[in-house]
C-alpha cells in the first residue's frame, strides 16, 4: 500500500519514502512578507488563488494517486478558511502549522516568535479538529530559540533544515529531543520556478523546467543510501492547470518506481531512531 | 464565427472562452515607471517601438486569424497618437482605457488616483470616438478606493485580479456591482519573458519559451471546466519578428481546438450573470 | 559579394543587410560603471579578457566568413591597446567611437558629456589612423544634448535607439541631420545572456540560448519588408570558445539566406536617404 | 595515465590540461558573505551539507574517475572539521587554502586582508598535515596588495583571474614571480547555476544547463591551441544526487577525449616556464 507506515527495520534498504509538504498560505504569502501588502488588493488575490482556486484539484490530484500529503497551514489562512481545513483533513491528509501570520523569524523579538509558534498551532488545531505535529517556519529559518519554542509547543516534526537528504532526529544540549528533522531543498520547491510578484525576486519558468529538475533529483537520490526525497509546494503556485499536469506527470512517474512509499510527515519521522 | 457573443446557457460547457488583452503603452511604460525617465530618449525609443513599428504587423496578425482584441490604452498615448486608436477600432477591435500616465496606484493620492482613471477615459473617449467600458489599472495593482472610482466612471469590465481563472462579479457591500472581473495571471503576459531596461527586473527569454508556458497551460485550462484563458501582451514586447511568429503559432494552436471562442473583454463579461 | 554595397534602388527589396557591431570594451566595461572597481584587479581582468584572448579569434572568425564588422572602442581603451586598433583596421573592419571611458550619460554633466564624446573620437582617431563616423554611447543612453554634440563631432552613424528595425535619419528642429541612426534591440545583444560580475544582475546562459532568440528574430526580420538585422557583440563576452562556436554557427545561417548582404556601420548608413 | 604529469615540451600540443578546483566552504559561504548570517541556523544548514551529505560522495566520483583533484577551504572549515581535510587528503587531492572566514576583500583593511591569507593557510596546514601551496580568495578578487601578501606565504598557485583560457605567471615590477595562474570563468562553475539563499541574486537551474554551458566549452576549448579546462566547484552545490549523476557525466565525456589530462593545481602550475 503506497501509503502504508514503513516498517523501521528495512526502511531504509527495501522502501524509498517520498513526502509530500505543501503550503496553504493565501494571503499570508505576501501580508506576512510585508505588512504594507495588506492594503494591496490585486496582490492579495494572488494568494487567494490557492483557496479559491488551486485546492480543489491539488486534493483531486492526491487522490486521484492515493497520495496522503502534509499541508502546512499559517494561523491567520486557518482563521480565515476552516473550511479549507477542514476539507484537507476529510480527505485524509495531515494538518500542519506554519506559523501564524507568515512573518520571517528574521524581524521578530523571541516573544514574537514563541507567540506566532504557540498562536499558530492553536489556530490550525481549533479550526481542524486536530492539534498539528508538523510545523514549517515561514521561509525557513529558524532563531536560537526556535527548538525550545516548537518544543514547548509538542512539535515533534520540523521541515526546515537543508543540511541532509536523509531524516534526522534533533538534540539539545547533546540528548536526543523529541523534534525529526525532514530536511528539504530549495530546488526541491515550487517557489524558486514560480513565485512572482509583491517586492520578490519575479521568476516565471515552464512547468517542464521544475520537473525536470525535482525528477533527475528523485531518480538520482532513490539509488542513495538511506535517503529520501522531499517535495515542497505552495497551492497558490502549483494549483494552475499547466503545472498541475505538471505535477500529475511527477507523481506517476515517482509512483512507476517500486521502491517508493509516500508517506506524511508523522508517518516519515517514525522512520528516525 | 470565432467572435460569435457565447450563449451564456452553455457557455462554460460547450465553449471555451479565450481573452487577448493588448496593452499599448508606447512610452509611458517608462515614464510611468519613473518621472525622470522622461529625459531619456533610448529608454522611450523602446516604449516607441509599438506605435513605429509594432502595431501594424500585430494588427494584421490578428485580422489573418479574424479575432478581436481589446487593447488597453493611457490616456497619455491616446493624446500623443490617435491616429493609432483609430486604426485599432477601424479594424473591429475594443478599445479600453488603462489609466492616464500609467503611474502606479501604490505611489498616488486617492485624489490622483481619481483623476488618472477619470482623465485615461476621457481620453481614449475623445481619440477614439467611443466610451471606454474596460479598464486595466497600470502595473495591476488596485487601491481600497479603485472599485468606488472605476464604477463612477461607468467601467464594467475590469482586467487585474489573479484569484481565478473564470470570470466574476465584483460585490460592494455584499451587493453586486456592474463591473465583472476577467483574471489575469503574470505567467500569461509577455512581460515577465521580455521585459528589459530602465529600473525593472531585466529579462529577455526565447520566444519558444513563453509560447511552451502560454500553451501548457491553455491545453490545460481548456478542460477545466469553467475556466476561460486571458492573455495579456503589449505591443512593444510582442511586435517583434519572431515574437509575432511565435504569437502567429500559439493562435493557430487555439483556433485548432474546437470549442475555442475568441472574445473581447465586452464580450466576455457578458458571461458572468 | 557579401560585403558589397547595396544599390539604394533595390536595398530594401532585394537585399536584406546585416551589421554586426562589436564592442571593445576591455576593462572600461568595469571602471565606466563604477570608479571604485578600477581597485578589483580581478574585475578588471574579466574585461582584459577581450584584449589578451578574445580579439584574435574574433577577428580569425569574421575574416573566415569574409565579413566586416564595426568596432566600437572606448578612448581610454585605444589609448591602452593601440595595436588592437590597429589589428583590427588592418583586417578592413571600420571603427567606431564609444565614449572614452564608458560612463553612463545618466551621471554627466552637459560639459562632461561633450568631453566624453569628443575627447573618445580624438583617440580612436589618433591610435587607429583614421577619424570614426560611427558612434555608440555607453550603455544605450542618450541626453537631450547628444545629437548636438555628436554633431560637432562629425558623427554619422548612431547605434543606439530602439524604436524601428529599419534604418533611418534623425531630425532636428523639423529638418534632416547628417546622423543615421542604425537601430538595436538589447535581445539581439550578448549582455543579457552572458554579463556577469561586479554590481550588474549576473546572468550566465547557455550559448544556444543566445543563438535561438537571435536566429529566431533574423529568420522572421528577413521576411519584413524594410527591415536589417543588427547584432550588437562585446569581446569580452563572445570571445569564448564555446560561443565563438556558436557565432560561427549564427554566422554560416545568415550567410545561407541568399538575400543576406553583411555591411559595415557606414555602409548601412547610406541605405538611408 | 590520466594523472601524470605532462612533460612540458609537448604539454600545450599533444595534451589538454584540465583541472579541478573544488571549494569546500561549508557554513563559511554564508557567515564569510554577511557575520549576521551566523545566526541563522537553516541557512548555515544550507552550508553544512558539504561536510554532511556531499563530500563523501563527490570523493567516491574522483575515484571512480580516477581523478585528483584540488580543494580549496577556509580555514574556519578546516578548524571545524579537521577529518574532512584528512579525508580528502589520504585520497589523494590537493589541500588548497581559501582564506580564513570567506570574507571578501573588498570589504577588509590591508592588515585584515594578510591576517586572512596567512591564518588560512595556517589553519589548512595544521589541519591537513601539509602547507597548501595554491590559493583562491573568497569571491574571485583581489586587493592590490594581494600578490605580496601571497607571495610572502609562499603560494605558488592562484586561481582567480578571469583574463586568460591559459595558465600564466604573474610579475612583479618586471620580473617573474613564483605564482602561476590558473585562470577561472563564472561560466565555467556551479555557482552561476545552483546558489539559492542568503542575500545572493537566487538561481536553481536544471543540472543540465550547467552540463550544457561546461561542455559546449570543453569540447571548443579542446581544439584552441595553448588553452587548458578549468571547472570550479562548491561541494554544498554539486554534492546533490541529480548533479552528481551530471558531473559524472561530464567527467565520462572529458575522459573520453583522448588528450585530457587531469592536473591538480600543482601539477598544471609546472606547465608554466
Amino acid at each position: 500500500m503506497s501509503n502504508a507506515l514503513l516498517s523501521k527495520e528495512n526502511a531504509m534498504s527495501d522502501q524509498f519514502p517520498v513526502v509530500i509538504g505543501i503550503c496553504l498560505d493565501a494571503e499570508a504569502i505576501w501580508t506576512g512578507k510585508l505588512p504594507a501588502d495588506a492594503y494591496r488588493p490585486v496582490l492579495l488575490s494572488n494568494g487567494a488563488f490557492a483557496i479559491k482556486e488551486g485546492l480543489k484539484p491539488v486534493l483531486e490530484l492526491l487522490d486521484h494517486h492515493g497520495i496522503k500529503a502534509t499541508f502546512f497551514i499559517p494561523g491567520i489562512t486557518a482563521d480565515t478558511y476552516p473550511e479549507a481545513l477542514a476539507e484537507i483533513r476529510r480527505r485524509g491528509h495531515e494538518l500542519g502549522s506554519h506559523t501564524y501570520s507568515h512573518r520571517s523569524v528574521l524581524g521578530l523579538t523571541p516573544a514574537e516568535e514563541r507567540q506566532e509558534i504557540a498562536r499558530g498551532i492553536e489556530a490550525v488545531e481549533r479550526n481542524g479538529g486536530v492539534r498539528p505535529t508538523a510545523w514549517r517556519s515561514a521561509s525557513w529559518e529558524w532563531s536560537k530559540h526556535t527548538l525550545d519554542y516548537i518544543l514547548e509547543e509538542g512539535v515533534t516534526v520540523s521541515c526546515n533544515f537543508q543540511d541532509r537528504i536523509r531524516p534526522y532526529r534533533h538534540f539539545r544540549d547533546g540528548l536526543p529531543t523529541p523534534v525529526v528533522e525532514l530536511p528539504v531543498q530549495w530546488h526541491l520547491a515550487d517557489a524558486p520556478f514560480f513565485l512572482y510578484g509583491g517586492d520578490v525576486q519575479r521568476r516565471i519558468r515552464p512547468a517542464a523546467e521544475a520537473e525536470s529538475v525535482w525528477m533527475e533529483e528523485f531518480d538520482a537520490t532513490y539509488d542513495w543510501p538511506g535517503a529520501f526525497f522531499h517535495l515542497t509546494l505552495h497551492v497558490q503556485l502549483i494549483g494552475h492547470p499547466g503545472r498541475l499536469k505538471m505535477l500529475d506527470r511527477c507523481l506517476t512517474h515517482m509512483r512507476g518506481r517500486n521502491r517508493t512509499r509516500f508517506l506524511t510527515c508523522a508517518e516519515a519521522a517514525l522512520l528516525v531512531e
